[in-house]
C-alpha cells in the first residue's frame, strides 16, 4: 500500500495541458483530479473549449496563467513545444471526433498524449495514429480505459496470467446503463447530444461509448485476443441515430467464447459494468460499482471474496492500492492509477531509464483494437449478425 | 399467506402415481415431496425403475402396496385405469426419451400427467403429444418448469402484465452451472451419463437441460413470444457429445430483444438462474438462489427490493406464499406450487367446475415452445449462428 | 443429500396430534407442514382451538375423523392414550400460557411432546416441567427452536465444536423485526394481542418471542454457556405492557462475551435474525433470511462463502439437506428438520434402539435455559442493567 | 455533482502545513491526498517526525523547501506565523498524546487546525482546548471524523433532520476490525505499538480508536445527544494494556436508545463500520465499506436502495459528490470532503464572509463529546457497567 505523492523528487511534477474539459464538461474534471491525486502532475495549460469565451473563462477559473490558455489546440501544441517550461504531456478530453487531429498535433510536437476513449472516430484514423506513433517512438500514448486501473482488475489479470484459472473458456461482459432510456438528446442535454451524433461520436453509439470499455476490460483480464464476433445492435429509442443496446457473441483466438451486453436503456442500471471469466480450473467475477471486491472460485472449492488489500490479495493489486482493506477506493482512484502509471513511464523516459515492466496502462494497441471492435460490431449487425473477423 | 393443507375436504387427496424416481434418482424424490407439501396428493402407485428389482425395492421403501408397484409403465397405466381406487394423476420423472411413450400411455388411459422437462426427446414428439392432448381434452397435462412457481416470479409476471414496466425492450436470461466442468460422464455418474447422451437427453445438452428453463421463465415473466434466434453452442469438454455452453441472441415478436447464456462449465456457479427484464418504464431482476427478493426499478426512482410477502408484494405472489416475509421459502416450495396449482385444476375437474383463472402452471404450449427452442438453437448453431425462426 | 420420505418402512408413520393451530392460527399450519415434509408423521387428532366450534370446523377442514377432534386437550390426552391407534406424539402450538398444562397432560399420558417456544410462561413452570420429564424418561420432549434445524447452522456448530474457530471470544446476535412498530395490539390483531399480553405471553415480550431464539441459536452454534447478563428492555410503543426492544450485554462462562439485540420496532426488518461468532482463529456469520450461505473467515485468509451442499460444506449440514447447492432451502425445511430429527428419535425408541448420536433437536435444557434467560433479562432491566446470573 | 478543483480563484490555494506524517506513517499521506483532491490546498511546510533525520528525509521526499521543514512543531508554529507566505492551516497527524500541545501551539499562533481524532489524550485536555478556542475565535478547528464526509451519510443526516424517519427510537452502531486479533504490538509494528500504549493513545484503546468514530457518526446522523451509557470493555489479547473490544448500551436524551460494538479482534472484519437508525416512520442503514449505498425503509413500504447521485438522492449528498451514480467513490473522497468543507470555511474567513450554512465539518464539540464518551466508557466498565452520564 502506498500513497506516495511525489515520491521521486529528483524528477518533479510533470507539466500537463488539456484539450477540452472546459465549463460544463464532466470528464475533463475527472482527468484533472486523477492527475492531481498522486501529485505527479501540475496542470498548467489548456485549450479548454472550442468556444473561445468559454475557454478563457474556464482557464481563469482553473487558475491557468492567461498566456497558457489557448483558443486552438494546434496553436497550443506549437507554442507549448517552444516554451522551456512547456507542457510535457497533454490530456485529450474532447468529443471523439477531435481526438485524432488533436493527438496528431501534440505527437508531432513531441508531447506525450493521454487520450480519452474511444480513441478515434473510426478505424482508419486509429490506424493512421498507430503509424504516426511508430514514427515518433519518444512519445508516450495512453488511452484512458480507466477500468483497467482498478486494483482488483489488476489482481484478476495477474491471476489469469499465472494460470490460476487454467485454460480460459468463457469471458462474459456486460455494461448496462439507463441514462438514454428516453430521447434525452432532444432535450439539448450536451452529453446525450454528442454521444448520439454519428459525426461526433462515430458509427457506434452505445457500442463505442461503453461497449469498448467492456471489450477492453475482458481482454485485459483474460489476456485473450478476439477472433470474430456476431453482433445485434439496436436503437430502441425512436429517432436515435446510433445504437443504444448491443448484443454480441464472441469467439476468441484459441477457442474461448464470450458474450457482451452493453445498454443505455436498461432501466435501473447506472454503470453496471461486470466482468466474469471462467477457465478449466476456476472462475472470477468483478463488478465496477463494488470494485474493492473480487469473487474467485477455484473449481471444487468454496467461493472466496478477495478484498483490495485484504488477505489473499496479490502484489499486482497492491502496486495500485492507496488505503487499507475495508476502506473503499473508487472510480477516481482507478482513474488516477492510469495517470500515475503514465507518470512513471514519463519520468522513466525523462531520466533515460527503461520503464519498469510492472507499469501498465492502455495504449495504441487497445485503441486500434477498440476501433476494430466497434467497426466489426457495426458491420456484423448490418449483415444480420454475420460472424465478422476483427 | 396460506399454508392450507387439504383445505377442500369434500374432494380429498388426489391419488398419484410415478414413473421413474426409484432408488438413486434425485428428481423423483423432489416431485414426491412437492406433491406432499400441501397435502393435496397421496402417493399410491409407481413404475419406479426400468430395472425390475430396483423398482420393487424402491416401492417397498416408499411404502407402496406390492400390487401397486409395476415393472412397466404401460401395464401400470392399464391396470390403474381399471381400478376403482386407481391413480388420478401420474408424475413422469424418467430421462427425457421416456417422457413421450409414458405420457402417451397415461393420457390414453385418461390419467392426468405431470411431466418433467424438457417435455420430449425432440420437437416431432412434442407436436405429436400436442395432438394427442387435443384429442383427450379431459386430461390435464402439466410440465414442471418449476421456477415459474416461485412467488416473486409470479409477482414479476403480474407487474409486466399490468404494464408497470411499460413496453418491454429487453429480456436477459442466464443459467450458469459448473457441474460438468470436467468429463464427469466418463466416471459413471448417472446424472451426467444420461444428460450427455443424445439418445436419452435429445439433441441439446445444456440447452435442453437448463436453457429451456431460462427461456421458459423469460417468456413467462415478460409475456413475450420469441420470433427468431441466433445461437452458438459449444462442447468445451473434449469428447462430450452434446453442448455444455450456450450463447443465444434473441428477437421477440414486437421488437424486444434478449440474450441467453446457459452453461455447465462456468466454474463457481451452482444453479445461477437469473432473469432481468427491462421496459420503457422500469426494470426488474430476480435470482433463483435468492428467490424471496425481487429488484424493481421504476425509471427515475430508487431501486426497490420487494420481498416475498413483504411491503409492496402483490396478490399474484401472495397466492403461492406459505410463510411470512423474512422467513425464506425455497426451491421445494416453488416446485410444490406447481403441484398445488395442478391439484386445484384436477379438483375443479373432479367437481365439474371451471378452473379458477388465477391457477397457473406450465403445460403443453410451454413444452412445444421449449422443444422448438432447443431445435432452433441446435439448427442455428449448426449454421454458424444463422438467425432461425422458432 | 437425501429427500428420503418414509425410508424406514418397518417403523411406519408416527401418529401425530396437535393442540392449538385451528383456523386463524399461523404456526399450527407450519408445524403440520413441517411434520409432513419428510413423510414421517400422519396427523390424526387434535384439540385445535379453545373455542369448541372453531375446533370442530378446523378439524373437519383438515380431514380429522370426528372422534379424533377434541374440545379439550386433557380429554384428548386421556382418550388418545387409551386407543390402540392413539397418537404417539403431540404438537403444542398454543399461546405460551397453555404450554405447561398441555405438556403435563400428554407427558403423564406417555405421549411424546413437540412444544413451541418459549417453553412455558415462566421459569418456575419450566423447572416443574423438567422434573416431570425426569420422572417420565420414556417421553421425548422437543422444543421447536427451529432455527437450529438450518443446515448451515449445523455446519457452523460443527465447525466450532471441531475447534476450527479456535477459542471463542465473541457471540453477537440480533433479531430485528418491525411488525409491532405501532400499537397493532389495539387493532384486535390476534398475534399482536396475545404476544403483548403478559398473562398469555409471560413477563418478556420481544425478549421471549425472539430474544430467546437468538440466545438459543448463539449457544447452539458456539457451544457456550451463559454466565451473566446486563439487559435494557424498552417498550417504545405507548401503552404496551411488555418490552418491544431488548439490548443485552452477555458474559459467557470461560470468558467469551456477546451482545444481543432483539426488536419489534426496527422499521425495515422482517425477520432479521443474524448470528456472528468470532474466535482466536476465525469468524463466521449467518443470516436467517439467506440461510443457504455461511460466511467463514479463517484468520488471515480470504472470506469464504460456504453454500449449503456446495464445495466445503460439511457432513453435519449434509445430514439435514434436501436439495442440491444453488437450489435454496428455507424456513419450512429448517423447521421440518426438527420434526425429522424428532421422528428419528421416536422411531429409535419404538424399535428399542439407541438414538443415533448425530440426531439433534432442542429439548428441555434449551427450554429451561430460555426461561432463565428471559427472567434474568427482565430482572436485570428492572435493576437498571445490573449484571445478573442466569 | 461537482468536481470543482480550485473554483474560487480569487482566493487561491490555502497554504498548509503538517505535524507528523513522515516516512512510515499512514494517515499523514491520507491527509495530504485528501487536501490535494479538490485543489484547495498547497502543502508547504512540516514537522513531519519527532525524529529529526526522518523529518528531514520525509520533507525532501515530499518536495518541501528545506527551510519549511522543522524539527519541532513549536518552532514551526512560531516561524510560520511570522512569514508572509506562512501556512494558514496545519494538519495534526501524530499519535494522540501530541494532539493537544501541537494544537495549542498553532491556535496561539493564529493558524487554523485540522486535527486527527481522538482529539486529545483525555477529557481534561479536550476541555482545555475548548477554552483555548473560545479565546481564539478566528481560528478554525476541525476534527477529521472523516466518515461524516461520506455523501450518503450527509443524505441520511438530512433525512433524519427533515423528520423523514419520524421520532428516532434506535441508533445501532458497530465497527468491527480484526487487525489486533493477536499481540501484534509485541512484533514492533508501529501502528499497533502506539495504539495499545495508554501513554500515547489514552485510556481507551479500541473505544478511542474506532469507538469514537462510531459514536460520532451515530450522533451526526441521528442528531441525538447521548445521556448515559453502560459499557463493558475487554482486552481479549493477553498482556494488552488497553481494551480491544467494546460493548456499550446507550440512552440518548429524549428516550432513544442504542448499542455500540467496536472490536479489533473480530476475525474477518477489515473496517466494518455500520450505522443503523430507526424511527417511528422509517429506518436506514449504511455500511462504510459500501459507502455509495444507503438503505432506506419507510414504514410499510418496500426497501429502497438509494445510490450516491442516483434517483432519490438528496441535495445534502449532492453537495459533496464528485462522480456520477454507479461510479463508486470511497474513503479518500469522504476524507477529502472534510478538507474541502474546511477550505470553504477558511476561504470565507479570508474574504470576511460568513461561512455558508451548508458547510459542515466536525469540530471542537465533537472532540469534547468524543473524549467524554471514552472517559464514560472506561469509567462505566471499571464499575461493572454502571450507567454513567457523559
Amino acid at each position: 500500500m502506498s500513497i506516495t505523492g511525489r515520491s521521486d523528487k529528483a524528477s518533479g511534477r510533470i507539466r500537463l495541458g488539456m484539450v477540452g474539459g472546459g465549463q460544463g464538461a464532466f470528464i475533463g474534471a475527472v482527468h484533472r483530479l486523477a492527475a492531481r491525486m498522486d501529485d505527479h502532475y501540475e496542470f498548467v495549460a489548456g485549450a479548454l473549449s472550442s468556444d473561445a469565451a468559454r475557454a478563457k473563462a474556464s482557464a481563469a477559473e482553473l487558475g491557468l496563467a492567461p498566456d497558457r490558455s489557448y483558443a486552438d489546440f494546434r496553436e497550443m501544441a506549437r507554442l507549448e513545444a517552444k516554451r522551456k517550461d512547456g507542457i510535457e504531456a497533454v490530456s485529450l478530453v474532447t468529443p471523439n471526433h477531435m481526438h485524432f487531429p488533436a493527438a496528431k498535433a501534440f505527437i508531432e510536437a513531441g508531447i506525450h498524449v493521454i487520450c480519452d476513449k474511444p480513441m478515434t472516430l473510426n478505424l482508419k484514423e486509429a490506424l493512421a495514429l498507430e503509424k504516426l506513433l511508430a514514427k515518433n517512438p519518444k512519445v508516450i500514448f495512453a488511452l484512458t480505459h480507466n477500468y483497467s486501473g482498478y486494483p482488483m482488475i489488476r489482481h484478476a489479470r495477474a491471476m489469469v496470467a499465472a494460470g490460476e484459472l487454467g485454460e480460459i473458456r468463457l469471458v462474459q461482459g456486460e455494461y448496462p446503463q439507463d441514462w438514454l432510456t428516453t430521447d434525452l438528446e432532444k432535450s439539448g442535454q450536451k452529453q446525450a447530444a454528442w454521444r448520439t451524433d454519428p459525426k461526433r461520436t462515430g458509427a457506434g453509439g452505445c457500442v463505442g461509448d461503453i461497449g469498448t470499455h467492456t471489450y477492453q476490460l475482458g481482454c485485459f483480464v483474460s489476456g485473450l485476443k478476439l477472433d470474430e464476433l456476431s453482433a445485434d445492435l439496436t436503437s430502441f429509442v425512436k429517432g436515435r441515430k446510433v445504437d443504444d443496446n448491443v448484443h454480441v457473441m464472441m469467439r476468441y483466438k484459441g477457442g474461448a467464447k464470450g458474450m457482451m451486453w452493453a445498454s443505455q436503456v436498461a432501466v435501473g442500471h447506472e454503470n453496471g459494468l461486470k466482468i466474469r471469466v471462467y477457465g478449466t480450473k476456476g472462475g472470477l467475477e468483478w463488478v465496477q460499482a463494488d470494485p474493492n471486491y473480487l469473487w474467485v472460485t477455484p473449481y471444487g472449492e468454496p467461493k472466496r471474496l478477495i478484498t483490495r488489500g485484504g488477505a489473499g490479495s496479490n502484489a499486482a493489486s497492491a502496486r495500485v492500492t492507496r488505503v487499507p482493506p475495508g476502506h473503499p477506493e473508487g472510480y477516481l482512484e482507478g482513474f488516477a492509477n492510469i495517470y500515475t502509471e503514465v507518470a512513471r513511464a514519463i519520468k522513466a523516459k525523462r531520466m533515460g531509464k527503461k520503464v519498469d515492466k510492472d507499469v501498465q496502462f492502455p495504449g495504441i494497441e487497445d485503441g486500434v483494437a477498440g476501433m476494430a471492435f466497434i467497426e466489426a460490431c457495426v458491420k456484423s449487425s448490418a449483415k444480420n449478425g454475420k460472424w465478422t473477423k476483427v
